[in-house]
């Protein structure tokens, strides 16, 4: 095993959520060390969550300029960084690093607004650095069979594909002390979108990696049910996928009932797939006009991609932080092999396009709602 | 107990399936005896699947016509009569037995052309007799409760409403020789809308029936996957219902796995619900902040509409033909009291505005669709 | 379709549970019409019960030697008698009907003692009648698929065998209002089983059924958990079958959130079968090494024995009553074979055999537990 | 955070399945840093599986012994040792570490015969340093929460406990090739007991740990299905326990479409519990009387025992992995503790006792198999 690589991040201080969720993800497969970090805008906060994760001093830094500038100098300097900032500040940090040869993994959806995802991909263009967005529902392994079992045509001509991503969380106004809930119901944090920006691009996203095909057009009647919300909570969109499969994608977080309910459905001529990330461990799966099985991750039938992203026997459930750590842990292959000069495997590692795809989603669902969802293409 | 309705049937006859279906449905509380039919419009079979019933071959009849006017005559004659012919055949028959006076209890959709059923309703408001449109999924004991919770405020405002209706066994293009199949997927008998009008209808009734909202407009998106198929065999609809609901309506006969998969989800701003037909004992109830529960039929919780429709315990499960057979016991109680010289009390049974309403849905599906999915009031 | 069998019911008056059951399972299909009863031993609630279903008063009779002795001598007397009184009672009447040549369709277990088993077994014996046991959960139409499939091989031999049906309408000691837990739990009415009497002779019942295996040995730990009950309300138990499975059988009425929770599972050295009662059209198989199978009622793979007793395609569930029916309709045709002098077919019927079988369960784990669970061969 | 502890392992190299699972959960939460191993008693294995693991070679010792010593006398020695052999190889190392103040952590069952056991509790009385018990299942959230409601009350007196632990991977004569069911058939690696040692004791420790019982007295009934099998590979159980619940336990290895199936579930006089391992983030809770809850990790009424070991919010599922890991990490924060000075808190640590528990519950099984089940106090 190499030595692990050394890793800084920028946000994630103490009540962030998905800072936290990084973290286990580097630390799983033991590809990570995470050295550095400019984990809040508050200076105390930034010292005491360093101070907390036992990081040295020296190396929690006020700002991630300041850190990009220290670390990139440092002979010890981190090789990579994890970005898990609210969505505005995604694309400054990550160009901070990209310029510098550190590369960049961060959240999802890419940014705030389309002219920082442009400038980011620009940025991304030119860099010495990958660039690595955390679709992390892409690597579950039955995720990762199901893409496996529609390309080598199980399913045969995909013909439907019903998506949907459901929380409850937002079903009332947020209290003012919910971190959370207020910057991702702040346009200005977040983006222009709500739940289409938080989980509706997970949805869509997932749904293009699995079926193979893009969404060339959309109709998107976007809701803000609860009284003051600046954003959509719910989201009814139409899909056309250019693979010829027509579709409804779903995203609410005023749910009642619903924790974390991203469910994929895809039907083809041959066959039809079902997968639920709540029990991420299960691919239903029917061969039309045959019984349906309930394959299991390491069960039979199991595919090379969902073996290479397995730890445990079959009846062992795998979880979200497993799945998350996939994505880290493919990135440092990743990241081992470009900074060896070699030509790094990106085949299954979300990127600058798949966070494009995204923003173009959000973009387009939102002018579909403006126009009282006419079809868009994203 | 007073004495069975004396009912007729027109269609039914051998290798029918829905017909079989309403004679167990009259049959189960023993509130009907069958004792007519014109079960098939070729003679042979009419007079076969008669002798097959143990009808009085005097009583088997070439046509509804001659059917209606000597059951109209004789002492003995039937009381009320099943029409379970596709739907292209409906409205005949229903004009011509309620012109006198006897009962109709009539499949649906309601007709196959929208100027059909237009005629039809007239009749019904000039008849004597009662017309009753089996819309049997909403007269499962769970709906009639999730009705009720709904009603008296456990889910709140009903924000969200994601009602669908998937089959998988028209995936491939018709054998010549399956009958169900031929008809459902000829326009001239089936209407202008193929899965929307066989399944469509009910899943969009159910939501309504369950919300007691009507939807105000939807905009749909109609395809017809298998080749040389000349009617829709999935679409995906959005919903706006004219209570604020807003949702998505799906229904499939090419979703391979799903067998029957009527499946409804509501969600207010104070709770959530879930009811699946292959399943209709449960339903699962969420307060929002407060853990999932499990109803079951005659479990905690059950509603007096509930336990009315119910005949055994918890945990003996009951199913489709028992709710089937709770609208021929409902029809039963509603035809003696009108026949009584009372009012029948007809708030739960669907009839003619439900039937017009599912045409007017039909109508606006496919108005959408030419139009590209544009919005259409039904 | 031939006419109806007449047929009289013995118990089954207002407030009875079973007996309703047994009326809509005979009419179901149409085999039947109930022409005559004692239906009570109170002769007031006798005629009004008879009122109720509308009964000639004639036929409605005070007990159950009177019945017998008169519709025996009407030239339209009933041809059959389904007996639905507590276990205590099922003997004395059965004969009766018995050795007048009426048919027997009798609720189990068989009779509340051994001793009243082995007087009827006789009587059955010399019966020109036949007498049939209503083990309504053997002809669900996935029990009869998993019956076909163990003894076609599809799971190998047969080794582990995990049977249990669990309730908890009794876990604390009943009302004295109600008329079921009283004559349940009371040992001169129901016989010294409670719960292993009650539901063990099901679980029992249903274990041999589908392995074609016979207990050979068991070992019973009985317990009476509410405090002053007088017969077993829980039963753990080990089995030895005759065919070298082994196993157990848990039956309870003091499991609270357990509904009618009687569910089977059997290992074979090639595969798995697992089956619950209260989602009857599903049968898990997995053949060893591959995927896990939803085998469904009408679905991929169904046997001709259960597409025998199905009515509806598969996706609209059927439920208890239907299973029950189907063997009232079985018994039908043996009843019909039988009077027309043929060799009625009772393969799948059960009868005195099932009921000596039940008995013999019932008497073995009493006398296990007296001897602290040790072995007994029933 | 403080920093790493130095952790070694003795066994796990190569092949081995525990090995990765104790190194991941070791991991998870940054609590230990794996710095030295005897990884195999293959000398080449041993230095290829240090290298893998990217040890320092001159960590990467030939036997325990010489590890112990070594890393006892370095200044950067291990502070606590995971100990992932075979059974018959936990007490001697176990013993070496402890006797020179190493704390030890060490997979289940305690050890392969009862004279082991006894030693090591002997050495573990003695030492300075912690012994702890890898019971992990003990550690899932909802299994600290079903614990917290029964010792509150919420079931009130526990009457039923029914448990099991259902495998298939036996179903047939392992290979020689396979090292995992090499081992485990063996008796004198695994121990007299084969399927009762090896989950027999995860189901008997998970019920005692629930329900705050022991098992005072047992009836085992043990089979070897696969010809040639020198250990037990079904077990079925009758458990009396000293709180006056009483149940049964199952497990099996040769239960085709069970992957690891470790089941439990818990019955009181108000009310009932049901957990299942492979999907371990729910937990259904019955009030008796109420409806059916699902109670979720995270979710509702989520105790503070729960939280504790929960990472992400609801639906975001943890699995096997981070409940090993809450164990190594309880162990972290008691290792910890104890090297300061201070008490740790063991409440919830499995130890030696656990261990013991476990052996003598193989004992008693296996004592009870050999005079035909009789009843066997542990």
């Amino acid at each position: 095993m190499a030595e692990r690589i050394r890793l800084g991040m920028v946000g994630g201080g103490k009540d962030a959520f998905i800072g936290g969720v990084h973290r286990i993800a580097a630390r799983l497969d033991g590809e990570f060390d995470l050295v550095a970090g400019a984990l809040s805008s508050t200076p105390e906060r930034a010292r005491d969550s360093g101070a907390a994760l036992g990081l040295d001093p020296a190396r929690c830094y006020a700002d991630f300029e300041q850190m990009a500038q220290a670390e990139s100098t440092r002979p010890d300097g981190i090789r990579a960084v994890a970005i898990v900032t609210p969505n505005h500040m995604h694309a400054a940090p990550a160009m901070a690093f990209l310029k510098r040869g550190i590369h960049v993994i961060c959240d999802k959806p890419l940014t705030a607004t389309m002219d920082q995802a442009q400038a980011l991909a620009a940025a991304v263009a030119e860099a010495q650095a990958l660039f690595i967005l955390t679709h992390n529902y892409t690597a579950y392994p039955m995720i990762r069979q199901a893409r496996d079992m529609v390309a080598r045509g199980d399913l045969g001509q995909i013909r439907v594909v019903q998506v949907e991503y459901a929380q409850d969380w937002l079903t009332e106004a947020a209290d003012s002390g919910n971190k959370q809930a207020e910057w991702r119901t702040d346009p200005e944090r977040s983006g222009a979108g709500g739940a289409i920006g938080d989980i509706g691009t997970h949805a869509h996203n997932l749904a293009c990696f699995v079926t193979g095909q893009k969404v060339e057009s959309l109709a998107a009647d976007l809701q803000s049910f609860v009284p003051g919300r600046r954003v959509d909570d719910n989201a009814n969109i139409l899909l056309r996928f250019d693979g010829g499969a027509r579709g409804m994608l779903w995203c609410s977080q005023v749910a009642p009932g619903c924790e974390n309910g991203l469910r994929l459905r895809i039907f083809g001529d041959k066959g039809g797939l079902e997968w639920g990330q709540e029990d991420p461990n299960y691919l239903w799966f029917t061969p039309f006009g045959d019984a349906k099985r309930l394959l299991t991750r390491r069960g039979a039938g199991a595919t090379d991609a969902a073996n290479a992203v397995s730890r445990t026997p079959g009846g062992h459930p795998e979880g979200y932080l497993e799945g998350f750590a996939n994505i880290y842990t493919a990135a440092a292959a990743a990241i081992r092999a470009a900074d060896a000069g070699q030509t790094p495997d990106l085949s299954l590692l979300p990127g600058i396009e798949a966070g494009l795809d995204g923003m173009r989603f959000i973009r387009a669902c939102i002018r579909s709602a403006q126009s009282n969802a006419s079809w868009v293409a994203p």
